[in-house]
């Protein structure tokens, strides 16, 4: 899991860089008023040392994303009731046993006749049939017509042998006994033939198609009630933080409600998964070991957010005791220790994002997402990004890529314009509310002109 | 209901044009290979008549989708667990209670001290600093620092008294005595202040804001587990038709599937319902009444398909015996007949869509989703569009508003290419699967050259 070369010491020169440049980004702070002020998202980041320091290992986004993506696994595919199966990859060739439709039949109300018959007729000399009977929508014996001669048919009633047309009610006289029909219609004309939808032996539903309510309609059609699809992954989120109280207790002086374990718990429902919110991990190490043992036992991905040191802490400790777990900073803002690991007896993926609510949803996004969909099955694990142009100025610190909540609209001349959220005096929390999108700035990107291009990732809520 | 004043006979000059334009566009069908057949769509409609016929009522989309959407309710507010407001807009003025932050606390892990002791600070010449204590997130009493002093905190400790910035452990010597601080600070550095995120008494989460993960995130936060929010309209879906059998029965001659209240019920559920599928009304009539009158005791909003007569059939008497039901053909295609009415005591709203599959989705698209979006309070009643430029010929019929079933896809010079699906000799069915868009072609157009632009609604299936 760690061989992908990033981990141990980096290059001293690549270090000093980064460390240097985001220095550099931080003391920008008083720059003029039109700049975006970066210094609130800086905040709660730990900063790389302003010169030599111990031999940390950071690794960039990508290295962390690829490391995630190459492990986590694929579950099998499960059968499910059709209306289970909604928002999920079809995982088998459903091949159709049936013709659809199963007979001839007619496709509107009118009359079932021989187009040879109805030929040349118009309102002023309209051709003149013998009504021989009626046939409702429905279960029915043979019945048959011959040349001159018109069955009476409701829409979905079986077509008598002989006839090749419908004609609607409306282009006749309607009349019970005789019919004078007013237009003529082609061969063919307002039938459903048998097997015009699906012919017996081939394939309705292919693997990997998403099923949507047109493959209900398609499966229901040649009699499946069930189908084996991509199965929801099940993730477990865990809170891990002595500070932490449930939603429910008041906080006392230094504690905080348990935010994330809702939000990722909403988050990884949103991006598919079948999220459990298993609340905050037990201070007590033993509990602590249990309950994440228990999770590892019936999830497909665990989901842990915390304030993880840079030394181990009791979380960090008892997960290094089922498993390879691997903590190390990225090169990203908000960040700052993500972690990714495949522990216990199934090596479930373990994703760790950082504690602190805003800089846990952007890993999310970031990392877990992705993750998630690729499990699914999906074909596009990201989201579309956009690029727009930037309203004001945007610093960044060289070496890191940042992510900042954003909106952005379509501009009236075409494309988009984009407005980073709140200077550094604004909530975060309210501005990640308020957010629409998150602007991604590029590691090797310091500054983004006002009018400048910049990513935007937009986040769809269906508002 | 019907006070719209579409009812009743329709200008004999209007139905003329329209019934000889309908003609012409069925008589295209010769036509050079280049043209879309849209015989194939037409095959399944009820055509008005080619000359003078009864007085049918037909109405325009707009005219039975402003029917729909002025009489549809919209349910009261509920209170539900946070995790499952998610996707739902709120209904309340969610005004926090307390601080967020509650208390001034450490951004990232390192040593609380006073800026100015701090102040020019270098690698060269750091400050040195007594390291007073110590303080670990979590419950703690007060504590507080002198000129000259440091305190050890982790990211969420609450910060001393005295204390005005945290000086990053990796910006230090990180020594347990005494700490060497290599970096200065400006005041307020890497301190999150107590009611930064939400001062008490503001609005954390206004009334009409879409709940997802962020939501969720401030109102765990503002110690919210419940929130008042627009609920999910329970949208009960029924099909009717006596040749109907369930999805378990293998159909026999003149059987087929019941395919819509599947396929309705996915539909529903994916506009934001909580869709119950009650499957096939029962053929008897006293049993029928049974079923739709306890539907309409349940629902918001019930759906029935059914290829309903120009006449009255035991469906349409049933439902006139609730209230008062409106059925008229609609100038589109696919058609024919739709119907709209509130039926029984609480005056709830009944849509009938067609009976055939294909025709069954268009309308729930053009009539339903709108109503369900707008029973969930959703600012956006309809999916976005784009123009798109026709890959083929499209021939439609003056006076009908024709969706056609196509592919849509980025063209590689901006903008949007959209074919539309299968030729006269594909299955319905089939093609609706593989769409991921309808064309809408006005009523006032007949034809749309290659090349020309036309009307898209992307359906987003999130393969």
């Amino acid at each position: 899991m760690t061989g992908d070369g990033t981990t141990g010491v980096a290059p001293a020169g690549q270090r000093d860089t980064t460390a240097m440049d985001l220095n550099q980004g931080t003391l920008v702070q008083g720059a003029p008023a039109v700049v975006h002020e970066t210094a609130a998202i800086d905040r709660g980041q730990v900063p790389p040392p302003p010169a030599a320091a111990e031999p940390l290992a950071p690794r960039t986004v990508e290295q962390h994303l690829d490391e995630i993506l190459s492990a986590v696994p694929q579950p099998d595919p499960i059968e499910l009731a059709v209306l289970d199966a909604q928002g999920l990859l079809c995982a088998e060739e459903v091949v159709s046993q049936r013709a659809l439709p199963a007979f001839d039949q007619a496709a509107l109300d009118g009359y079932a006749a021989r187009a040879l018959d109805v030929e040349g007729a118009s309102f002023e000399e309209p051709a003149r049939l013998a009504v021989v009977g009626e046939t409702v929508a429905g279960p029915s014996g043979p019945s048959s017509i011959g040349p001159g001669m018109a069955q009476k048919v409701s829409a979905g009633a079986m077509l008598p042998a002989g006839a090749d047309v419908v004609v609607p009610a409306v282009w006749t006289d309607q009349g019970v006994v005789t019919v004078a029909v007013h237009a003529p219609v082609e061969s063919g004309g307002y039938v459903r033939r048998a097997g015009d939808d699906v012919a017996p032996g081939t394939t309705a539903v292919q693997v990997g198609t998403p099923i949507g309510p047109a493959q209900i309609s398609l499966l229901a059609a040649v009699g499946r009630d069930r189908v084996q699809v991509r199965p929801r992954p099940r993730v477990a989120v865990l809170s891990a933080g002595s500070e932490l109280v449930d939603i429910s207790t008041p906080p006392g002086p230094g504690q905080v409600v348990d935010v994330n374990s809702y939000a990722l718990a909403a988050a990884a429902r949103d991006a598919g998964a079948e999220a459990y919110r298993s609340g905050i991990v037990p201070s007590d190490r033993r509990r602590m070991s249990e309950v994440l043992e228990s999770q590892l036992l019936r999830s497909d991905l665990v989901l842990v957010s915390g304030t993880f040191a840079t030394e181990g802490d009791t979380v960090q400790e008892v997960l290094a005791e089922l498993g390879q777990m691997h903590f190390s900073p990225v090169t990203m803002l908000p960040g700052p220790v993500q972690a990714f690991g495949r522990l216990g007896r199934d090596a479930v993926p373990v994703i760790c994002v950082p504690g602190e609510p805003v800089a846990a949803l952007v890993a999310f996004e970031v990392f877990v997402r992705p993750a998630i969909r690729l499990m699914l099955g999906k074909r596009q694990l990201f989201r579309r990004t956009v690029q727009a142009i930037a309203a004001e100025q945007l610093l960044s610190p060289l070496g890191y890529r940042q992510y900042l909540h954003g909106q952005v609209m379509r501009h009236p001349d075409g494309g988009y314009v984009v407005e980073p959220l709140g200077g550094g005096d604004e909530a975060m929390l309210a501005r990640m509310a308020r957010a629409n999108c998150l602007i991604v700035v590029d590691e090797d990107v310091t500054e983004v002109a006002a009018g400048g291009l910049v990513t935007v990732i937009p986040l769809l809520l269906g508002g």
